[in-house]
This record gives structure tokens, C-alpha cells and sequence, in this order.
């Protein structure tokens, strides 16, 4: 499948690589087509990658990554363009970290809305679904790096594409199981604020490298 | 020990029951010398319980909880007195919850502030610490009830005042392993996030008996 992943920071590198690695093709797009970072990317990547600008990268993929910082989400998605969008999957990984005001950083968006939700008014016919924001980027694409159960989310009110995302999840090798659905787009909220706590938690543990599960882990859900 | 618990609510009954089950003596404080919760509670609770208004419970109490409601908590902690409370140690177990706009509830202070801050602030020589608020309350007082490893977090300014709460804690049966210092009281708007976060997980479980656990489980620190 073609993906269009937009972002070129460690976590659309991440995700463009497992990309690629899981068999698929990415184009990653920045606001320049000859941004540094991407060209790099691509050059290493293999025959399967490509770079480009967003709208580059939105035309070409069939599902999109949002993987910009969460401040400038609306405006690259405005850059890669509503036609090239459409009503396809927007998976939004991103969080609205505002680092302008030192340690610890607050949410530009927060408590009464959430970038997963601004996206999705900003883009109605796209099928946006909050995800994997609530994690290191090498959990993202690699959970089973980290022992036992642990879990990601999924916000969004489109059910089919609730379930394609589930798929390329797997892909990234979560277990179905460990996929909870915490309901439609507004509940992206939720997921955004977790990110408040992890970023407390993380300098409490002082690494990355971890994540939260769920106790008792959830049974898979019927529909799955 | 004497405790002093604010607030007459499930969080309030569950955490006074339990220190009362443990052999300590409380006083549950409330607005009203004569409330109606508080009276019924401390009827049905044994020779170790007794009631009064938040300014008896605060005299009363060696170390106190915060069980109000966060939108109502300085509030609450003004009426107990500055000079009950003193430098005694307050638990501030409060989510600033609001569902004054229906659902999904928000929180009436997040992100740049918390409750935790709001009380250390107005009550300066108290040792606020901030825990237990990102759960419920069954699982507050009985965590053993949930299988396997979760956590409870702890945040605050004064190390002797954790460390107090760190035995609470023990008694109500957390593993030593399973409290986790997130720092300062700065770190209370994270806890307090994680609730907003709690609410759309514990509509996707239909549930709440569940709580998170840190994965991989961090190591005992080695102060403990």
C-alpha cells in the first residue's frame, strides 16, 4: 500500500522506516521538497521510499500519517491540501507540546478540544483516527521491544477506518488484543492529555522507553 | 495515628473507612457539623470514627486528606483553617472535574496548573502530595484486588512528606515497587491529566476497576 507520511522529525522517521520495512511504499513530505532531513531519509531507505512536499507526499499516499508537531498539525495538513487529503485515513500521532514557556512543556490545544479533533472539523471528509501519540517512537513501530502487556489507543469516528488502523498496528506488530478503542474523535482529548503525564513520568524514570498497560488487560473486543 | 479526611464522598468514605479498617482514628470533616454522609459514616464505622465540620477534622487530623472535589478544594481547605492545617501533611486525592457542560467532563484548572499547586500555594507550609487521584476508589484502598503490577503515583515538594505518604500507602497494601515519584508538585497537573484521559478509557472498558501500570515495571528506587 502507498503511504504518504507527513513529518520529518524522529517520529515520521520512525514510522516511514517500519513503513517500509513492513513492505510498503512512503513518500514523506515536508514544507520544502528538498528538505534535508527527508532527502536523507529517502536516499536510505530503499527503492520503496520516496520525499517530497506535503501535498506531495497527501497525493500520493492512500493512507496519511500526520507526524508534524501537534502547534503546526492543521497548517502542514492545510500545506498537503484538502483534495489531496479527501476521505482518506489521517492517522494523527502528534501532540501539541509547547516547549516556548521552558519545563514542563504545556498543551497548545488542551482539556475542551484536541489537535485529533481540529483536524477533523478542518477536513470533515477525511477519516481521522488519533493514535500511537501516547508513546516513544521507537514503541510505536516496535512494542514487543518492551516485556509484558502493554497497550495502545485508537480515537476516531469512522469504524472502518478504526479497523485499518488496527491493521497496520499489527503490521507494527501489536497484538489485537493490546489495541483499545477509546471511542470517536473527541476522545483524542484523552489521548493528548496522557501525553501531559508521560512527560512527567518519563523524567520520573528517566528514559523513554516505556509504556502503559492497562490491569486487568482488556478481552478482546467482539468486533475485533 | 489521627487522620483528618475532607470530604464526604465516595473518594472521602472509601479512603476513612479504610484508615479506620488499618487502626487509625478519623474524623471526617465536612461543611456542616450535622452532614448527613459524615453522621451515617461515622455511626456505622466503629469507636475510631467520628465527623465534624472540615475545620474539626483538620484540628483533629496528624496528617489530613483532600477527598472534596478539586473545583471546591481551596475552598474546602479555607473553611478547615490555615492554622489546623499547618505543616501538617495533606494528601490531595482531588480531580478538578468539571461536568458543568455535560460529557465529556473537563477539568476546571489543567495544564499550566493543578489543584496539587493551587493548595501548596494558598497553603504554603503545608507538604502537600499529590496521589491516588488517577483511579478509582475501590482501587485506591484495595489495589491487590486488580491482578498483576500497577502503579500509584506520588508528586511533591517536601521528600519526608512523601515518604510519610509512601507508608500510607504500604498500609492500604501498594507494593513499595508500585509507588512511583513523579517529582515536585509541579508534576500534580500530569496526575491530574491522566484523569482526563482516565474518563474516556474507563467509557471504552465500561468499567472502573482497572488501573495503569508502568511497563517494564521500574526497579525499587533505591531510597526506598
Amino acid at each position: 500500500m502507498r503511504f504518504g507520511v507527513l513529518g520529518t522529525g524522529m517520529v515520521g522517521k520512525a514510522i516511514a522506516s517500519r513503513l517500509v520495512e513492513v513492505g510498503h511504499e512512503v513518500c514523506m513530505g515536508s514544507r520544502t521538497a528538498d528538505n534535508e532531513e527527508a532527502t536523507s531519509w529517502a536516499s536510505g531507505a530503499g527503492d520503496s521510499a520516496a520525499h517530497g512536499t506535503f501535498a506531495d507526499a497527501a497525493a500520493f499516499g492512500e493512507v496519511l500519517f500526520n507526524c508534524t508537531g501537534g502547534m503546526v498539525s492543521v497548517a502542514a495538513c492545510e500545506a498537503a491540501g484538502e483534495d489531496n487529503i479527501g476521505d482518506k485515513v489521517l492517522i494523527d500521532v502528534s501532540n501539541p507540546l509547547d516547549f516556548s514557556h521552558g519545563m514542563p512543556p504545556s498543551l497548545s490545544v488542551a482539556n475542551t478540544d484536541s489537535v485529533g479533533e481540529q483536524l477533523q472539523r478542518r477536513f470533515p471528509s477525511a477519516r481521522v483516527v488519533k493514535s500511537l501519540n501516547t508513546m516513544n517512537c521507537s514503541v510505536m513501530v516496535n512494542p514487543s521491544a518492551l516485556p509484558g502487556h502493554h497497550n495502545v489507543f485508537v480515537s476516531g469516528d469512522d469504524a472502518d477506518a478504526k479497523k485499518a488502523v488496527r491493521g497496520i498496528l499489527g503490521q507494527f506488530g501489536w497484538p489485537e488484543a493490546a489495541v483499545i478503542d477509546l471511542g470517536d474523535i473527541k476522545s483524542a482529548r484523552g489521548a493528548e492529555a496522557l501525553v501531559l503525564f508521560w512527560v512527567f513520568l518519563r523524567g520520573a524514570l528517566g528514559d523513554n522507553q516505556f509504556n502503559l498497560g492497562v490491569v486487568p488487560p482488556p478481552a478482546l473486543p467482539s468486533s475485533a
